[in-house]
């Protein structure tokens, strides 16, 4: 029987980096204190072998005065990272996402050149949080959708206006898109950022593709996990032998019989370790 | 009885700067010969006017060789510009709409800076040749819509993409929007600029306005002119005592029996010496 597991499946590109750069510390520098600021990445599991490891999460930059800092894969604002900068007995690794760090970097290009910053966003999260202190506090607003846009900007006369727009990395486009037709009537500049990560939308089109190809789909995920759920009907309503386990004992034999070719795919809060015991235990039953 | 006339009644700034400039020139100027490239607006009854005044439409740089140049309200390329004034026998008068002068730069910034520049317009229109010759000719073009849009733009896949997205003056809204949101998916950047000039729709709502506050309207401009008509029904469906007329000669005195104020208005072509005649006549009817 032959597996065919899609390239996109479980954790991203910025989320895989992040871990492999947390374990690799551990190698480089197995004789100091190693710490992450704020959990890594949003996965207990993973929290807690980074643990065992010895890399603990810190709650604030002060919480600790020497040592190796890793910077969680959503970023950290620019203040922290001065902080931790400014201390020679910190080594900083930097786990940001890279496309994260590329929307940070367009908030301060943006700021330089004077534009008011618009970001859609959930305003407390840690990732926009960290894109908001790159930009000027009087110029750079994060708004959860259109309807939080302030009306000052709405009716701002003096043409022509300046406008950066762009996006926390997870946001779905649509809410994205609505901003933007709420500033495009506007005259002058809506300098538009598509800061989008598209790892979801990704996932999802190569788990359908798979799903054409195979004789039976194994989505592996929290049951609770909607992401996961669904990817799980996507490949339902293309390919009916689909079936959605958490953990590999959760595999039925039965499934398998007179099978040819099987599809893996994961949810974006499954990690590598357990999508290969997966793939073990299905090469066992075959 | 007393009158109300609309602020933005009849030329819109550009075209009377224009043919304000025409005018002053013949001042200015008086021995030389003065001509302007193409018609300096799309008003036969004006372009006859400023005939009369010694001014002359060409139809190419090269037709002359000496005198006085007037650029026409909705600009000349950039090569028509460097070839006249190369010749230090003419004198260039640049009646280019300041809103279109803009347009202009923004294509000549945007091919400095790189970006695949796209024009929401009429492509063989005077203006978007004009915008056009700002940019890179391997890098610009002009679309009248969003089915236009080339498939090697939308399908162009290394990230990030730079787009700057414009359009000519007199483009709706709705279609620059609808290009636009070909656009905006697409990872990367989209710089749009809102170069629409609100002449048309700033006229419609002060029409709509003063129909409201007066007891009659009159709206001067071409029988034939679509924003004349547009204004009319507009201004109808607001006051029923709304008329439509192209010279003072068609007004009727029994339109003003009885009536304190009238409201006056007109379309984008109709030159202010026919407003003011047609306000003369009313001031005598009542």
């Amino acid at each position: 029987m032959k597996i065919k597991l899609a390239t996109t499946a479980g954790f991203c590109f910025g989320v895989k980096r992040a871990v492999n750069l947390a374990v690799r510390a551990t190698k480089d520098y197995p004789d100091q204190p190693i710490y992450t600021l704020g959990p890594i990445i949003h996965n207990p599991q993973v929290v807690e072998n980074l643990e065992e490891k010895g890399i603990h999460p810190l709650d604030s930059p002060e919480d600790v005065d020497h040592g190796i800092i890793i910077l969680r894969s959503h970023g950290v604002t620019r203040q922290e990272l001065t902080q931790l900068n400014s201390n020679p007995a910190i080594t900083v690794i930097d786990a940001t996402c890279p496309f994260v760090r590329r929307a940070q970097e367009i908030v301060a290009q943006m700021k330089q050149e004077n534009y008011q910053i618009i970001i859609v966003g959930e305003k407390h999260h840690p990732e926009v949080a960290g894109l908001i202190s790159y930009g000027d506090p009087a110029h750079t607003l994060a708004i959860s959708g259109p309807e939080e846009m302030p009306a000052e900007v709405i009716q701002h006369q003096e043409a022509p206006h300046k406008i950066a727009l762009l996006a926390q990395t997870t946001q779905s486009y649509e809410n994205f898109n609505s901003v933007a037709e709420c500033l495009l009537p506007l005259k002058g500049e809506t300098r538009c950022f598509n800061t989008i990560c598209n790892a979801t939308s990704d996932r999802q089109q190569e788990s359908s593709a798979i799903a054409t190809e195979t004789d039976c789909m194994i989505i592996i995920g929290g049951f609770s996990s909607a992401n996961t759920t669904r990817l799980y009907q996507l490949c339902k309503s293309i390919q009916p032998c689909s079936y959605h386990i958490e953990i590999p004992e959760q595999l039925q034999a039965k499934w398998f019989a007179g099978i040819q070719t099987v599809g893996v795919t994961a949810g974006a809060s499954t990690p590598k370790w357990l999508i290969e015991k997966v793939i073990h235990k299905i090469n066992n039953l075959s």
